[in-house]
């Protein structure tokens, strides 16, 4: 079984959590500048988890080209990353309605956490599929994936002491993550 | 004519339908975990619905790529399919908000018979249409789907009598259905 | 330029605008049957432009199948149609808020005649491209997208006199096209 | 690395944003056609960013045509792109309920400004990527591009002067690119 039809879903998932979480963002009344102050921590919120989808669309981007097949237990590790990507519109909306403070912070690394976890299981499913050598050979140690679990499950209870060093943690991920894999491009150039 | 189109609309539809559920989930204005507590039927509705479409996305991508024609009825048997599974989130929202109280249950039940019936009428259609004799081959006796809908007859009753009893066995049919379709992926292989 | 791209992009808007309007049948607070009575016209509004997507997408299937090329004039012309295609939610949403009175059962009717027209604009445009060939002895006369054309000029002053009057030849339209377009199947297997 | 993926996500998330637009155009609950008044700068705002947005897609559609190969820069300058679009629903909201008024007006051109440098650094990149020489062929001097942006440069503070001649010089770029990208096409067809 190819992984087209997968791509093609995932991307259609993908898509439309991007595209809805900017329903969130609901035009004011008052049509003078000081009507959007009040939207800046939505926006805020927004920015983030739309760099964070766009990290995870990328990298599923670059697994999926370097991976030949999926059979069904692939299929499920693809749908359990997309219902964890998929609450990223309610964490990203509670967390912009309510300023950044501690649980919804919270609660939005929870998710970031899941996402994580679960793309790492995507990974090993992926590698465990018969035919998937190119993958192997591709990945490597795979450190920024384990890192990343390691950096959320340190943030997470820290949100409690003070909720912008939390977020400050789960910036400096995305910020690792927005360096592309060259590891696969590389690879398959080769 | 080949299935390419009809994979490429549906996972579109089934992606929006799963997605959209998800705007259920209005973030409540209090910032703290006890705000999240009211949330949690219609989250466990959510995540149901979300396990039920994902596993006829996984049946259909199964289906249809054991599928090698589809004819005008093909269509129309599809998009009769995915009628029923657009309602997947107006059910769920009322189950959710009603914490599984007996009609809201009943319906969710009737939605899944028709989802099931509208399955199992596409299954029919593909094997009418000529050129598609290894989905013939591929798919044997199709227990699974023949049970399943007797259960459904069973469950929608017991939800006048016992609403949780007939959740619990809408979700008996979806533990069954988790199990992936290995016949279509044994014969493919062979 | 292949149809590749053309088909998947309107296969998204299709596809959304069908699950948009999913939306607009909000679940009631009352968890009875009798809750869900004020829904019928609703649900009956949004079955009815269900099945006229349903079509338009069955035929634009079958349209872009028998097409092999597309140039700048058909991009648009397919923007044109799927603009009018949009505005099917809105159209669907007041007709059934308001039980299928006079203005908003011409208005759905105007939004059909308009896609119908931008449908026949469109298969222009295939046609005047080069290397359609394929499309243009397939197509034939096509007397009935001639006709919905006229059934609507038709069906729209009527509903200023009796709207379920307008209503009914919206149907007998819906049900000439879900005959599907046998010729195109037919001269494309010889 | 193909295009195939980069063209099905973006049609998608420009899928999504076009028909999200028509949320905002609520059906009222005046059954006459009186009722539709209020809603006309809301479906004149929807219009204007239909036509943008068909313009993007359309010229995207071109350009990835041309293109032979993405790499990671490539991705993240087409999610940069499509971050600016995804606020047009935002903007055209705004715009839309607050009858055209300088803030909406100036912010609206000020997204249109960031889409429009955002497909230029979009077309840089793709350049810049080996593999793509035909492209650079294809494009030349391009011209229509640059002058889009000088001309929102000069829009967004004449909206402080007088609102409807900043929309109209919008209107006026959407003209200029309603053209098709013949440039292209052609050098293709060679």
């Amino acid at each position: 079984m190819t992984t087209g039809r997968v791509e093609a879903f995932s991307d259609g998932v993908i898509a439309i959590i991007i595209t809805i979480m900017v329903l969130e963002l609901r035009p004011p009344h008052d049509a003078t500048i000081a009507g959007l102050r009040p939207l800046l921590p939505v926006f805020g919120s927004y920015l983030m988890s739309y760099v964070f989808l766009g990290i995870y669309w990328s990298n599923h981007h670059h697994l999926l080209h370097a991976a030949q097949h999926v059979d069904g237990r692939c299929l499920w590790a693809n749908l359990h990353l997309l219902f964890w990507l998929s609450l990223v519109p309610f964490v990203t909306a509670w967390m912009g309605e309510n300023h950044f403070t501690t649980w919804p912070v919270a609660l939005y690394g929870g998710v970031l956490l899941s996402s994580a976890i679960a793309y790492y299981i995507l990974v090993r499913a992926l590698l465990a599929s018969p035919g998937n050598e190119v993958l192997a050979a591709a990945l490597g140690p795979d450190f920024k994936a384990k890192i990343s679990i390691v950096v959320y499950v340190v943030a997470i209870p820290l949100a409690f002491v003070r909720s912008w060093l939390a977020f400050l943690l789960y910036i400096s991920v995305a910020v690792t993550w927005l360096i592309p894999d060259r590891r696969i491009e590389r690879k398959i150039v080769e």
